[in-house]
């Protein structure tokens, strides 16, 4: 279960996840891992395997319904991802449909958001099976993706030794693009900030958020297991921080983690420092939807692990053309001895990260701007 | 992924279940059921087994938070039930806060709801290890039930033989109940069924709807298999008929089912009548929340299956004492020959099933009579 914390979208949804819950079952063979952590790891009474399996969802923070669709299933997956998971048995489609929407707005947008959720599925070598839609006063999209594993199928989110340095596969601040983008159209927020970006920027700033929420986390997944990694998680609601400090509580040994620089999407630190500490950006608090995995890897092998992210165009996987070709991935920082805690310098290395050119692989046949309220 | 239309509940949520969607993957070994029915399986790569996974979720109809939890819990396992599965590996729970609630309530309110739904699953023999909690409007309560089978585990829904009888393993006319329930405070609507029925009644047919929404199916579950049950399904959103009819068009043989008789929670027949055929409860299609088992039984079995049912005590599962003691199934229809349809017949015997004494198992140490919203 991924920790998703909200972004003030638009047509004023929040998500915020509030609360985690539940208990482990009776002791059992093989690892297991309940709350806390990005998936649940259940070990079944079958042959040494196990029940790996997440749930997500969440409220529409981009214009585009089929974008919004591949974001949400993105974001699901990832939590599988973390593991180093790269199959997916099962998934499920949550939905609610806004009982505001009038019939013309519906047979638009659900449909493409949909399509957006089994485009990305499918991408992720899975298909939706089912689910469940209800009305509701706002609209949910999110899902449920389950596979059952042989041991050497996954990597528990434990085993970091100092010496290890950590990687992070996609670049922050996509609630400062998000957000920016919804700034434009209210003068009081624009005015904050246009001293540091123009419109231009904060659109093509909003395309590459949005085209690194859509990115599926498959090809680094893929590649923790090439490069014998010892434990990763998603980047997600709590920020950068929030999630090191996760994932660090998780570990066998005494480590801490320390992190050097910050990847940012081009100009979204700089709307950060004039909006006053927007979000928390530069602390590595600012939420992520669909963020990159945060990843301990040995230090010998992380910069060919980075090399691997930029060339893979997911042939890794045997695909070709996926919506993220040419994801780069940043060594970020190191592991050293500590008591599982993590924390950023004081003065972190900002990465611009430059925007890619426009969507290459935008949606086939639809406008690609509705409005989802 | 089960059906589940709604029912206006006091605090002006109503739940509609508003398309089914998704597509079968790549063909592959062993029995699959994709969308349609009440569970999805999905053959694994593993040693004949099948993961067998279901979703539902749905907005509070009854006003105890602790009885709410235990019933969406439940609804969810009853999917698996359906199927013959009696465990069930893992639970997600899917939780929404309403933000119409203050600190106070929801202090009060989500903990119960949570524990319900923790200790309906414990009763199910599994454990909530996950889930998602947001902030919506309107309270979401729902869960994801998951379990890898091998085949003998469960029952697949296409075997129905000419010849079969049907049984219905709990009364029809919750949602009759929970609303007559919320009439007592609109005198408009009461009015109308004011001369069929007293307030005492209505209490009591509430108690009752609740009580049989909150009981496990897990019993039905275990004995479909002692008494080689053919198909199965569970009644919810789409009334009797819409789900028998649902049955219907899964079965692997030529055949169609028959309605001869409408077990009814007491008076519930009559209100439905008084306010003109309220619902379509006589025609078999009102809402049913967490209903039973509507279930194909070789002719010869049924007898003994109504029998077992009223004398488990959920024996047959190892458990003394669960809510759903003493629960009654009703043969209610035939399977003959046919093209895969189902129809009540024009004048079907209606069963007026008395209520039990109020709840024996009251929920420990709360008022539960809290507000929901």
């Amino acid at each position: 279960s991924d920790r998703q914390a909200g972004q003030d979208g638009r047509t004023g949804e929040s998500g915020e996840e509030t609360s985690e819950f539940g208990q482990l079952g009776p002791v059992s063979h093989g690892p297991r891992l309940g709350i806390g952590m990005d998936s649940c790891v259940i070990p079944l009474r079958h042959g040494g395997l196990s029940l790996i399996q997440t749930t997500d969802f969440f409220y529409p923070l981009v214009e585009d319904p089929y974008m919004m669709g591949r974001i949400a299933c993105a974001n699901v997956l990832s939590d599988l991802y973390a593991m180093g998971i790269t199959e997916c048995d099962n998934m499920l489609m949550l939905l609610s449909i806004s009982q505001k929407m009038n019939d013309k707005e519906r047979e638009h947008v659900m449909p493409l958001m949909m399509r957006g959720f089994r485009d990305a599925a499918e991408e992720g070598g899975t298909s939706v099976t089912g689910g469940q839609t209800v009305m509701n006063p706002w609209i949910i999209v999110g899902g449920v993706a389950t596979v059952v594993c042989q041991p050497n199928d996954f990597i528990m989110p434990d085993g970091a030794i100092p010496g290890d340095v950590l990687v992070l596969t996609k670049p922050l601040g996509t609630q400062v693009a998000v957000n920016a983008h919804q700034w434009m159209d209210i003068p009081e927020k624009w005015n904050k900030i246009k001293l540091v970006i123009s419109k231009e920027e904060v659109e093509q700033a909003y395309q590459e958020a949005m085209l690194n929420m859509a990115t599926l986390n498959r090809t680094a997944a893929a590649l923790m297991h090439k490069f014998n990694a010892h434990a990763a998680t998603d980047v997600t609601g709590f920020g950068i921080l929030g999630h090191a400090q996760n994932l660090a509580k998780q570990q066998r040994n005494d480590v801490a983690f320390v992190i050097h620089n910050l990847p940012i999407i081009a100009k979204m630190a700089a709307i950060s420092k004039a909006g006053g500490n927007l979000f928390g950006l530069l602390q590595g608090t600012s939420s992520e939807t669909s963020g990159g995995l945060l990843i301990c890897l040995p230090r010998e092998q992380a910069a060919r692990f980075c090399a691997e992210m930029k060339a893979s165009r997911s042939s890794s996987l045997g695909q070709d053309g996926g919506i993220g070709d040419g994801q780069q991935a940043w060594i970020i920082g190191i592991v050293e001895k500590g008591n599982r805690c993590a924390r950023i310098i004081d003065k972190p290395r900002i990465i611009e990260v430059p925007y890619r050119a426009l969507l290459r692989h935008s949606p086939p046949r639809h406008s690609g701007a509705a409005s989802t309220a």
